[in-house]
């Protein structure tokens, strides 16, 4: 039989895939397992969003224009120049989910071999888009003591190379809960243009944003216009996960003309996610009301709990639905899949994402774990309650 | 501003593109155009498949699994045993679209560089799947004097180097409308076994194979399975085309893990595709035979009366819904251009996709046209008419 290509071999499990079959595991032994570890919310998809699903009446479910539905895009340019992104349909491309955006944005942007400076932990799945694109990450640590607040200038500066391209952020951030101020964004467009670099921008969470704060958009700074790409994604927004519906939205017009040549070779964004994506532009104010109560209460409640416990520590996220925690665990691969493989209580455990998997550099995050709430009030209390014992228990174990 | 990637400016732009502006401007000038360029049928979708849509009563559209729902792979798997092909859902990963399926065939069974041995002419896309692999294609002529055959085993050996990696077909073929009998398979498989080679077969219109001949799949030959990888998509069977459900199919474990790896990446294919795909499986033969006797009918049609035209060829297509026509014109290109831009009869004229886009070997094809008969028959006739007169015209002015 022919050899796979070394490039498959070398494309990243997801980290959490490991945990699946203990999960799975547990569940066959009658264990009820909390899932901390996804960014699949509970919360339900906009009821006129479903509507529009059911009353579509076409008899033929076409391809769509490749850039995506002319009216879904112009819907798309109201909503961006709502919240003074100032963009028209023309710069906007609709994609299979925010994935899709990063992987034609990643192609865009950058030739095999070059660099992307991304601070870490990030979003794990990145590593996926780079190795699909043959471009190597350049992680710049963040810190939990610091709140995973932006790297200094001087950190971003060691680590530029001839060969770095751009900048990734995520803001706020999936998986450590940080939002990054307008200041700190000043000065990440400074060093942009300091070294002719891009800006990629996933702001998929944009509307999960706590205490007051503002959300300042990349898309927001002057002067960078040409060097700026957004990624979006209905996904979160509208808790429609499933119906991969995202877009890819720069000011560069020639970035977006060469996306779109990407776009064509897949002749279509999906249709219904489509159809689903332009009625959700309309939902009601009160559905983001409730879902942003819930999830404030939800974090309150996680923080508060989660820092009771001795040895835990967690900053307050300011945005998304996601927080690193510290744990006094050796290694967090060792104890997630301990808690699935070894640990109950009342017939209950824990499933939570190893902060390992956030980290490019090694031995990094070794007792964080990245935890979801996106899980009701009742069983985050019981699911915290579970970790605290099993934490217990794993420490008499490592005697 | 930062350069953009060399890839992305290599990446092709679609030929018909090209066109398309000539297109709207007809349009504009109140011309009736008669798309003959495209795969988009005019064929409504499963009224059944629709329904399961419309009567989707779930609250939240959650992500699936990365490799598609359980019970739509498993529906899947029954609907290929039924055409002889022994696979089980663990050999099927569902994708948006036979594009998607392309995609990871190519960055899972080929390194950066390496080649695919293509027949010409090939659906243009794969120029693009191809760049985007990294990795080059091999044209191998074939003919539209021999209806498109399967080029001769000393014609592949003639192509082999030692970067070689697969060969790729279309079988029916899209934009011939030619088919593979098991004769010529049996002989393509014999050449991958002797050069260690995949074999990616692209069969989305399996259920269009006309006058009683019977489709073989390469997952029906024996001693090669760990070397198929089989492309299928909904669009065309089902006339989905916009809901983005395909899949890749391999007994090749191995290379089925590593695809599910890119496929996690993307974290899971679009959920309401699954949906109706999943409905589709259930539709009545009566709607098959309804679609059958249409293009049967149409293309019978479309291939008499085209050969009718002078110094007009066309071979009877054995599968698909496309023909490609060698038409008494010095350059496809320019005629198309030429037909949109400069010519209407009784306010119509044809839009054809020039065959030079199917070509990679520069130069041929530029007496060819492909012609999708994806519209209705009183349509082909006004097409065919205006056609015959534009072909009248274009060699006057061309004097």
């Amino acid at each position: 039989m022919p050899q796979l290509s070394q490039r498959g071999k070398e494309m990243p499990a997801s980290a959490i895939r490991k945990l699946v079959p203990y999960a799975d595991e547990a569940k066959k032994r009658g264990v009820k397992v909390y899932h901390l570890n996804i960014g699949q919310p509970d919360i339900k998809t906009p009821e006129n969003a479903l509507k529009a699903l059911r009353n579509w009446d076409g008899k033929v479910v076409e391809y769509s224009h490749s850039a995506g539905l002319l009216s879904y895009r112009k819907g798309l340019a109201k909503y961006y120049q709502g919240i003074d992104i100032n963009v028209t349909h023309d710069d906007i491309l609709v994609t299979a989910g925010g994935s899709e955006a990063l992987s034609f944005a990643m192609m865009v942007a950058f030739n095999s071999g070059e660099e992307i400076i991304i601070p870490e932990p990030f979003y794990t799945n990145y590593n996926s888009f780079a190795k699909h694109a043959c471009i190597n990450i350049v992680p710049i640590t963040s810190y939990i003591e610091k709140g995973f607040a932006l790297p200094t200038l001087e950190d971003f500066e060691s680590k530029v190379t001839d060969k770095t391209k751009g900048i990734l952020i995520c803001n706020p951030s999936n998986p450590t809960g940080g939002m990054y101020s307008k200041e700190e964004l000043l000065q990440l467009a400074e060093f942009a243009i300091k070294h002719d670099l891009f800006i990629i921008a996933d702001e998929v969470y944009r509307e999960f944003v706590y205490d007051g704060l503002v959300h300042t958009s990349v898309m927001h700074l002057k002067g960078i216009e040409d060097r700026v790409i957004l990624i979006d994604s209905n996904s979160k927004r509208y808790s429609e996960c499933g119906t991969r519906t995202g877009c890819i939205v720069s000011k560069n017009k020639e970035l977006i003309a060469t996306a779109l040549k990407y776009a064509q070779a897949r002749l279509s964004p999906p249709f219904f996610g489509q159809i689903l994506g332009e009625a959700s532009l309309n939902t009601p104010d009160e559905y983001f009301k409730e879902v942003y109560n819930e999830y404030v209460e939800r974090r309150n409640f996680l923080v508060t709990e989660l820092n009771k416990i001795e040895g835990v520590y967690t900053p307050m996220p300011k945005g998304a639905f996601y927080t690193i925690a510290q744990l006094p665990i050796d290694d967090c691969d060792k104890f997630c899949q301990w808690m699935l493989e070894h640990f109950s209580y009342e017939n209950q455990t824990v499933m939570m994402a190893p902060a390992t998997g956030f980290y490019a550099t090694p031995g990094l995050g070794k007792n964080q774990v990245r935890i979801a709430y996106v899980l009701k009030k009742e069983d985050l209390a019981s699911a915290v309650k579970v970790l605290a014992l099993g934490l217990k228990e794993y420490k008499k174990s490592m005697m």
